[in-house]
């Protein structure tokens, strides 16, 4: 039997004995203060699709991070706050030594055969194949090494990089080891993009995601059919001002469809 | 003394014993059933503001519609889950009947100098002064006559509209009455776009918004300097599949300051 994928281990929730779920940071997700923002929410995510009175798929989640997830052990709870034919609503609460550390509030749907289009264009990127593997820079977060990533636009600004007048990056990426892509999976790729203010301001500085929304587009099925490709995520700033920005970024599969929308608000300094 | 005006009577909230708010639905908000979702969502910020553990101004607001408000009277609880240096998290419900009908979370924050920049470009438009107001259609639901609404692009399609290749809508918008623009005005203008679906197929079908996350980057000066002035907001669906879309918008000042940013989830027939 193979070992799990470090993103399933990450992933893993057992039930405890008062209805919450018992979960683990793991070494493989570390940020530069607990874990990686993605996995977390992915997390979240994942204690709704497990439980019993889940209805449908994931459409709509947004997640707002209190405060930093020590290594270790955490809690999660996770309510149905209302039920309605088509749409269910969530509440969900990751805490630790009993205070809440991140929590979240999700939409799942039963998806409905109805009218369809996709309004929005995909940027325009050379093949995945065309691009080289980034390598992690020194001092790179452990998480990063856990994916392909292959720059289009807007790589992480290296020593002596200028300040940028764009805030775009684009890059193709996927599993390094070609986990599939499930809406777990596209939750944490919704968070992969480093802060904006690098590229505007030519290098790093302190900044951190405040709260996270992921609209989810494509279902289980249009999911299962991309495998373990890779995907093309772009992001870009909208306004930068009194120590936050904006952030709104796309997910596209390979062959144009757009698989998630997903917007965040940045806290920064500088 | 004046009368109190319409959006500011909605607002009203009266603390109660429980350490609950009281509000009470007002007509002159009335949408297809309960209240415009604008005003709702006004509404709960507000309860956070007048809440005395509030700190800073509004930076987030993500407010999910469970269930239909009924005309009468509603109860609202806010609560601060988490007071950082510069962030604070709220959580916030209205209920009626002892049921929740919207949930909300918020995030406020103190603003600090930093670096600036606007990186997204405002829709172009004539003058507000040169585009004619719309008259409400035959049948337009009552909140839609607080508004003066002038159409840059893709106002309510009429009768015999055909199906439109782009889902934006542009207008001029400020309060027919005058009222100056706050954090809670800001908040009910996001909501204001009729769906999306409408322009699409070239009339209106079943839609509502299932949650709105609202990014604001003004500050209560920056709006304060406003007045009562037009607004130029903007907004277009993104993918459109299985019985929802999502929809981006932006908020600007006549003078080219994004005032915000917001994005939604729609659900749709048809």
């Amino acid at each position: 039997m193979p070992a799990p994928h470090p993103f399933d281990e990450a992933l893993i929730l057992k039930p405890a004995a008062d209805g919450m779920l018992r979960g683990h940071t793991h070494p493989a997700w570390a940020n530069m203060v607990g874990p990686f923002g993605g996995i977390t929410a992915a997390t979240l995510l994942r204690a709704v699709e497990e439980h019993p009175e889940r209805q449908g798929e994931p459409r709509a989640l947004t997640v707002n991070y209190l405060a930093p997830i020590a290594d270790g052990e955490f809690t999660i709870a996770a309510r149905a706050v209302r039920t309605n034919r088509t749409n269910q609503h969530w509440q969900i609460e990751l805490s630790q030594d009993g205070a809440p550390r991140t929590t979240a509030t999700a939409v799942f749907g039963i998806p409905r055969a109805t009218w369809s289009d996709t309004e929005l264009s995909a940027p325009t990127a050379p093949a995945a194949e065309d691009v080289p593997t980034a390598e992690a820079p020194d001092g790179a977060v452990i998480w990063v090494g856990q994916y392909d990533m292959r720059f289009v636009e807007g790589a992480m600004p290296g020593p002596g990089a200028g300040s940028s007048p764009s805030s775009t990056t684009t890059l193709w990426v996927r599993d390094r080891r070609g986990r599939g892509i499930d809406h777990a999976g596209v939750t944490a790729l919704c968070d992969i993009f480093y802060p904006r203010t690098f590229l505007r301001q030519g290098g790093p500085g302190p900044a951190g995601t405040v709260t996270i929304t992921v609209y989810f587009h494509a279902g289980a099925g249009e999911l299962a059919d991309l495998g373990g490709d890779f995907v093309l995520a772009t992001a870009r700033g909208n306004r930068f001002t009194a120590g936050y920005f904006d952030q709104s970024a796309e997910l596209w599969s390979r062959s144009g469809n757009l698989l998630a929308t997903t917007h965040q608000l940045v806290y920064f300094k500088g």
